[in-house]
């Protein structure tokens, strides 16, 4: 949201009005992050006891020798920690880089970030192909405490939900303290991407996003890829299959409210610290269950690859396949803001 | 929630039916605290530089010199640290509360818990003078980031919120990790209380809970009371007041849902560790706003009082008084459940 300047009749209703696009945001972005792809983009991750590690092609290089102190920092704190002096440190990453490693198939990848401090989730966000008049941004907080990582388990628990659904998403990570900056600098914050799934449990807590926030339910993963690498957050294919069967296939070109406004926004409500998450929301047209024995792999262009395995005690049975009843209302629901 | 049993028609929809009450719970809650009630109970801060302390009386003791690493630890961690390891060092910190202390009006007490790592809030869950059938309970995540702590200030955010709302709210502290336990098991898993104040942007978010979680709006305080010294959870009058001004002035025994219900449905959500945090919701009919230059004190029977102060750069101003229009609502709603 837009601050309010003092005297600008501050208690008018939030509404529309102060949402109306940013006239060439988006274009902006892309400018910006195009000139950034002259660099050496990297890709963090953490791996086996919660190593720091730089991952190139199919190998993965220990950071240890080269981060110092960070290296013996909580699990929770590594990466953020290396973000948060990524300036200071790239040089000695770059020189890392140049070591061969391990090959990835030899070691067990964990979340990059296993608890952020915060994670902030938007509410819809893309066009699903209806045009429709834009709805202001809304968000809900997910446990930090729900995260899991590449290779982990998304444990489904013994509630009486209606269905377990999987919405794949792009997630940003904060680089820089971010409080109330506006959409036009917001990239400046941004560390990086990851691949993101908002696990949701239908049916639990019926005025609030509760459902969301169950332990494992937030897998995020394999690794988070530098911004300069990925450049334009709004040209990426997200793509999400569940045992094989294509689910999630859409582009970020269809996000209603871009990467730069879901920042600025989620700024207005708290300070944004390194390594924290923004996760901008699914598709509904690709949502569908997950179940018992099942293998969920989620994939964004120029990000990479996780996949996740479900588990469920009660072996409850959904029809495997896209929820064609809940793809059609959202669609109804956009349908309905037109006047 | 309760679980539901292997082949329960586990796909019934989330209903009233699976959240009837417990008979004797809360009787039964009341044996076990009253039972307790020959044992010292403690009242453990932080103070100054985020200095663990004992309170007795008008003093606090220092306990850098019994806790070991303890006091070494990240602020945030001290106290849940401490709460993980009490029952090893209730002797030491015993033998430390016959020291004589420093008075309290000579120190600055911080938040006991500055970032939890996690805060349930319940939503509703108190009758408020309207008979009505049982809601379901249902909660919202409220970011860890706003904690604040005694003299500290409220900010209000330069956003077109409709109105800002203090919710005095009894604030339960785990002490043992909690995993889909039993309400007639919760009460085991409780540490203590303290004082909560759910401060709340009404108009921003129309379908999420996301106007609670600005920085600086989950005052929490001034020290946690464990739960031997408070006795019955249900039994506890809750006053806030703005400028001297009465607010809210209710009694726990009204709650919907008692303390060991929020814990157990709590922990079918999510693992609960030492020094999480559950707030058990308001009685909206003491709610009010808040607005620059006010002194907001909250006080818990058994638990103390806690005071912040509030500042808003735009000076927006609301008629001072409990918010009846609000406090109507929330009746009518509770009255629309009768059939």
């Amino acid at each position: 949201m837009q601050p309010v300047a003092a005297g600008a009749m501050p208690m008018a209703r939030a509404g529309t009005s102060w949402r109306a696009p940013i006239p060439g945001l988006v274009a902006g972005t892309s400018a910006v992050a195009c000139a950034d792809r002259g660099r050496n983009g990297m890709k963090l991750a953490l791996f086996d006891d919660f190593i720091p590690g730089l991952v190139h092609g199919d190998r993965v290089i220990d950071l240890r020798g080269v981060i110092g102190a960070i290296a013996e920092a909580p699990p929770a704190e590594r990466l953020p920690r290396l973000i948060a002096e990524f300036d200071r440190l790239r040089p000695r990453l770059e020189e890392a880089g140049r070591g061969s490693g391990l090959p990835l198939a030899e070691v067990r990848l964990r979340p990059p970030l296993p608890r952020p401090s915060k994670i902030f989730c938007c509410i819809g966000n893309y066009k699903e192909g209806v045009e429709a008049p834009m709805q202001p941004l809304d968000m809900f907080l997910k446990s930090s405490d729900a995260v899991i990582g590449p290779d982990d388990t998304v444990e489904l628990p013994p509630v009486p939900a209606t269905i377990f659904h999987h919405e794949a998403e792009l997630a940003v990570v904060i680089g820089r303290r971010a409080k109330r900056v506006a959409p036009d600098q917001a990239m400046a914050h941004v560390f990086g991407y990851t691949c993101f799934i908002d696990v949701s449990a239908r049916g639990i807590g019926q005025r609030s996003f509760i459902g969301k926030s169950f332990d494992t339910f937030a897998p995020l993963g394999p690794w988070i890829v530098t911004a300069d690498e990925v450049g334009d957050p709004q040209r990426l294919r997200v793509r999400l299959w569940v045992d094989g069967q294509l689910r999630h296939d859409y582009h970020t070109s269809d996000m209603e409210h871009p990467v730069a406004e879901v920042l600025a926004w989620a700024s207005q409500v708290a300070a944004l610290f390194p390594g924290d998450v923004l996760a901008c929301g699914t598709n509904h047209q690709g949502i569908g269950p997950v179940q018992d024995g099942e293998l969920v792999e989620v994939e964004i262009e120029r990000i990479g690859r996780m996949r996740v395995r479900v588990q469920d005690p009660l072996q409850r049975r959904w029809p495997k396949g896209v929820d064609e009843e809940m793809a059609r209302r959202v669609r109804e629901a956009r349908l309905a803001r037109n006047p």
